[in-house]
């Protein structure tokens, strides 16, 4: 289940088994001239099948969109053993209804994806990444504004971590910081078909962007070991925090304004009863990971923790998982996100598709739908 | 129902009533630094509730991408009178079925859009245009090769129609051809954020293809009355057509080194019995549009289009309909683009939502599922 079935170079369009491993899709396709249409810190270990399943979001969404936009076909199994052939190379298709999406994101309780065909986007001559920092998250937001008007379509990341998680990159992983200490970093990847270009519209939005002091410091790399150095501050806090205590994760979806007040408030909601409350992800999708360590697991904490979490979030009408889906554990809040009626169509669709409930159970459907 | 509910200008995320003309909504966007997602002929009068129920493509799906992916919420009044809202403002939110896919392309069959929330892009501080001709599709097919390196993030278009569609153009609407005559022609537009680097990088590409001889004559424009007049000469084929005669309309999506051929083929196998047999369409999406007239209404001619078109289509696993939809007339070709059980399982959705069939019915489906 790990081959690449077709791959058609003036397209883009590649057809795989689910059972290719992210990393090595992406290997293939760079000598090919083209990259996946997204990356995450997991793709050395993580399945295409499974992305897919999962509708994983990761660091190059806010570029080439979700997977919702860029698979283009499915093949899958359903629970009667029957095989639904989806598995369409093609840009566009209006015949029908798209099934495709329905098994996208439903973390395989509607049906076993065994193929994928993916859209992939051209793999760019130049890739830029600037480390900088800010005073405070109004700046970084600031920063991101004119970052979007001055780097427009170049721009393939804009990713923060706060302070917090800083210091326990260098406790923990003993990783420097390449900057003056500042509550909050920004790491920036621009990607595209022109070094110059690129270089010259980096060059002119951090020229900017320091004079206007919406930024205090930064640094810039071209070469691909100190990119790979300041991409590792941003993947490596899920690995620093895992040696800071036992992890809860919160993947939290809100108007981008909002991200990182919900951090804020949930320190001074915590007080002393957290070791360490951290704020870091992918800013240029309005995507929080909120994350609160321990020295034990901590049922008091937890208690404390939620239902704040859920109800703040959806006082501002985000979503309590943004990308990671709902799975065992959050499951039971998915009201705190959806409406009665969407979840009770959810039920309908399950039970239309698996009415043995034999696919993934007692996962994704809250417990009065099982 | 024409009102836009709401606009964030840090995310670009606008909420709508289904109403809004797609014109207005432009215009609206325009004036607050940034564009729809998506660019029609019809947007003078089409509304965006229609757009999202019919999965509409255009002419900006190339860069944006489909709606499936830029569409965030939808508010849809069900069968039963009961309103289903998803009218989520989020990038990411995977917390649970991805319910608004489902109206998504399904022509209000399923449900009916009043409300939409949609990602925009930002408006483009430079557009440029060139009109190109090409000696042969191939040569055609490596210009968009060498076009796709070279302008690589800034290309927004790149669409074509051949000299059939050039003499309707000349003889129905006086429309003349601003460069030599030839076999095809292509119009590029590029949309960027620094007009500077936008300029190089099309001479570079225009120096380039003229250099190796894939292209023999073309155009440029940057001012916007000669951009909207070369665009004018790909967006009035279809208005140039209902001067010509009946006009039998095929909406094809092809592996993109096919999508002529099948011009070629029908024109080849219609001999005399066809006024003019015409292709145009979006190269970048692999969609072909073609197009039979005849002086009138045909019966005869139909018969030797039909089911030739749809044949020849399924054989290199194309779409029926990569952008139109099924709607009345092509309903009953489903078989063609989709599987058994994958029309079967339709049937079953439609059952779920709608089981009294009372909305737009005779459409989508076909008879056997009706």
């Amino acid at each position: 289940m790990n081959n690449v079935l077709n791959f058609d170079s003036v397209s883009g369009i590649l057809s795989c088994q689910a059972g290719c491993v992210l990393e090595n899709l992406s290997l293939y396709l760079e000598d090919r001239d083209y990259i996946m249409p997204l990356d995450l810190g997991a793709k050395g270990s993580c399945h295409i099948g499974g992305n897919v399943a999962t509708n994983a979001g990761g660091l190059r969404l806010l570029r080439y969109g979700s997977l919702r936009g860029t698979v283009l076909g499915l093949e899958v199994v359903l629970a009667d053993g029957r095989v639904l052939d989806c598995l369409a190379t093609l840009r566009k298709d209006n015949t029908g209804y798209d099934l495709k999406q329905l098994f996208i994101g439903s973390e395989g309780t509607l049906g076993v994806i065994t193929a994928v065909t993916i859209l992939c986007p051209r793999k760019p001559k130049a890739v830029n990444v600037a480390f900088l920092g800010c005073e405070s998250f109004e700046q970084l937001l600031q920063t991101f504004q004119l970052c979007r008007g001055m780097l427009g379509e170049i721009l393939s990341a804009f990713e923060f971590l706060d302070k917090e998680c800083m210091r326990l990159l260098n406790t923990h992983l003993k990783l420097a910081n390449p900057i003056t200490d500042c509550p909050f970093y920004i790491v920036i990847e621009t990607s595209g078909s022109n070094p110059t270009h690129d270089e010259e519209k980096l060059h002119q939005f951090l020229e900017e962007a320091m004079t206007s002091s919406q930024v205090i410091d930064g640094t810039v790399a071209t070469d691909e070991a100190k990119i790979k150095a300041l991409w590792s501050l941003r993947e490596r806090v899920t690995e620093a925090l895992t040696h800071d205590g036992f992890t809860y994760k919160y993947d939290i979806s809100l108007p981008v304004e909002r991200i990182y007040q919900l951090v804020t408030d949930m320190r001074e909601h915590l007080g002393d009863r957290a070791k360490s409350v951290v704020g870091y992800g992918h800013v240029g999708d309005g995507n929080l990971h909120l994350n609160i360590t321990s020295p034990t697991k901590d049922p008091d904490l937890l208690a404390s923790i939620e239902p704040f979490v859920y109800e703040w979030t959806a006082r501002f009408q985000g979503s309590i998982s943004a990308e990671h889906g709902l799975g065992l554990k959050k499951r039971n809040y998915i009201y705190y996100s959806k409406a009665s009626l969407a979840v009770a169509l959810m039920g309908n669709i399950k039970i239309m598709l698996d009415p043995k409930g034999i696919l993934n159970p007692y996962k994704t459907l809250p417990d009065d739908l099982q």
